[in-house]
């Protein structure tokens, strides 16, 4: 696997853009990506019961057709919680794209990301579809800087492998910082590949990464109205197709797949609104890779442990506690807790470690948190960020 | 129903004591309740499966025997995750106390209160007990600050009511602020009535007014793993006995009970740590008490909506997500939310309010927020607070 410093563009035959066209006051909000045949797509959304209007839209062009060519995204304004005026604007996004596309109105995915409430600013939103047209190439670097909302930089992975003799590329862009949680809801995601898959396989192979990048990933533990991961697969690369999971090309492709998602939803945590440390934390020795999967989400999401993370205090009891929530079975006095390579927690409530040791950890940027349960083989991996000050003053004054 | 300025010492035949016993360096840190009677006695633990020393020993005391004469509560260590020492220790409290009570080791409660995962300086502890015996009097206001961690204010409660002719007296102290969330975790109250009643009946009585306080507030969402609310009824006032939900004396004692639980978890919220806007959510048109207290639970964990408040800022938006992610059936368009008295959110999206009105609401440090899912004719409390950056401040450095 070979990784590449493009993004969306990086697999053949994609094209994208990203313009200024006034949703926000200087910075760019339109992006579009287009692929030059028509593509495979997969996607997953939100599981907020509250759902955006192009979320709505979007579900039902996939239950239409599950072969797309486009996908426009707006940032700045989420069009979520604007009734039937929002269902029209999405609508209007999708109608405009293919027209000035010339492609069938079904093969369009629409996406907006920003303030909840209030109806989009349409007309410009239109004019800059067809600027965006006039604007499309090989520079997926605008498209990931048009989706940003609070984001502080902008998210792009690629990676090439091979299917049989065939090289594949997989690129991706995504969006995140704040209400970023567990189980999908909380980022857009758009990632293209030039692979040749059949659309049930695309299906399991974005599903089963989904499952280990962005249900892996906690930042406030709040979900969105809005969010997508969509897969585009054009079959460009021309690789014998990838029809089962069986497949050959099924091991390396969906490897490949993986790891871009994986890096997209890394980036997020990283840009998670106001964090200063990364933290990966390593759940071994569980019963299940579920049970790890919810000890890492239930230490993730407490705010306790992440103001602790934030005052740089090895505090493995609010880690225990955390855990205690986390519904899973488990004895505590099995539980091991090491930060960095530093043992804190050993069997039996066992503490020996120096505070200069721990806080010689805790004041880097990346953190690695290993918690072992005692409880078995399985394991999980999972990215979360601290809580800081920041975090308040960012959210605090998100809408006005 | 009579309030009274008056805590644990307020029903007849209950002594107090508050002292400083060195487990913190200056500060009250040493309680004892004493009841000159047996009591019969209910109790709720932490629902955190990593509970401390002194939870499981209560829950062996409770199962022995439900008729105790006292509760004694060290803070500043909440000896959890300190194995078979804790236990020891847990254990030496208790039989300390009885033998300086000269009562049987199986009529007392122990908790504890702080740090995780340090032993208690036991010895200093132990002869506290005795000083805490000398000092035993009518004045509860001595025990409720010695049970404090972070708590700004010692949190009392006490009314009278009337139990057929009988007055019957119920009082009560809390300990709160940070790690408070719903089902039970998260604090510690004490509760003492004269009433006689039935061990029974007192079970019913409190898990019902703990469902309708404790389990409707929030902080941070957090839980903690030495949580306990216990009520010891002495039956001092000698009213005909309460023994059935159908007892003439029930309606009044129970809602005695739940109005000195609501005012102490109440107390806890307005200490939320860091806390700067004291928040009512009073949810309703639900389809049940239960889906009108998941909406509220939801809105009351969510970081965003938390953060929002804190900046005065009227996201409704925020507020809407959260009930999306809380569970249960409802239609988004049919949801209205209000500020005070001003309607922020109408059915259909429809929004009118000038942000000034708004803000007039939100720049308060009361605010009462209702929501009216549309969706049935229950309703359901919840009380939280902001999420504020001396919130993160707080947390960040509790430890060291």
């Amino acid at each position: 696997m070979e990784i590449v410093q493009e993004g969306v563009t990086a697999p053949i035959g994609f094209q994208a853009a990203g313009i200024h066209c006034g949703v926000k006051k200087a910075r760019k909000d339109l992006a579009l990506i287009v692929s030059d045949t028509p593509a495979v797509t997969a996607a997953m959304f939100t599981t907020n019961s509250v759902v955006a209007a192009p979320v709505v839209v979007d579900r039902m062009q996939l239950n239409r057709s599950s072969v797309m060519r486009a996908v426009v995204v707006n940032s700045g304004n989420a069009n979520a919680c604007t009734g039937d005026r929002g269902l029209e604007d999405a609508w209007s996004m999708v109608k405009t794209t293919a027209a000035a596309l010339k492609i069938a109105e079904d093969e369009v995915l629409v996406s907006s990301t920003g303030v909840i409430g209030q109806y989009l600013p349409i007309d410009l939103i239109l004019s800059g579809i067809q600027v965006a047209v006039e604007h499309l190439g090989a520079d997926g670097t605008s498209a990931a800087e048009a989706i940003r909302t609070t984001d502080t930089f902008s998210k792009e992975a690629a990676v090439r492998c091979m299917v049989g003799e065939t090289r594949v590329t997989v690129g991706g862009m995504a969006k995140g910082s704040g209400m970023i949680a567990p189980n999908m809801a909380t980022m857009l995601a758009f990632v293209t590949t030039d692979a040749r898959i059949t659309p049930v396989v695309l299906e399991t192979a974005t599903r089963n990464a989904v499952q280990r990048s962005f249900h892996r990933i906690s930042v406030d533990g709040d979900t969105s109205t809005n969010d997508m991961v969509a897969v585009l697969a054009n079959g460009r690369a021309d690789n014998p197709v990838i029809d089962s999971e069986q497949h050959p090309g099924y091991a390396p492709f969906s490897q490949a797949l993986e790891h871009v998602l994986v890096a997209l939803a890394k980036m997020i945590v990283m840009d998670g609104e106001g964090a200063t440390k990364f933290v990966e934390l390593r759940v071994v020795d569980a019963a299940t890779e579920a049970d790890a999967a919810k000890a890492a989400r239930a230490v993730a999401n407490s705010s306790l442990v992440k103001t602790a993370l934030y005052g740089e205090d090895a505090n493995w009891g609010r880690i225990l506690a955390a855990i205690g929530t986390a519904g899973i079975t488990f004895d505590p006095a099995r539980v091991e807790i090491s930060f960095g390579d530093v043992p804190i927690l050993k069997r039996n409530y066992v503490i020996d470690f120096s505070e200069e040791q721990a806080k010689d950890v805790l004041s880097r940027k990346d953190i690695v948190i290993t918690i072992s349960l005692g409880a078995g083989t399985a394991s999980a991996l999972f990215w979360t960020c601290d809580l800081s000050k920041e975090y308040v003053a960012i959210n605090a004054n998100y809408r006005t």
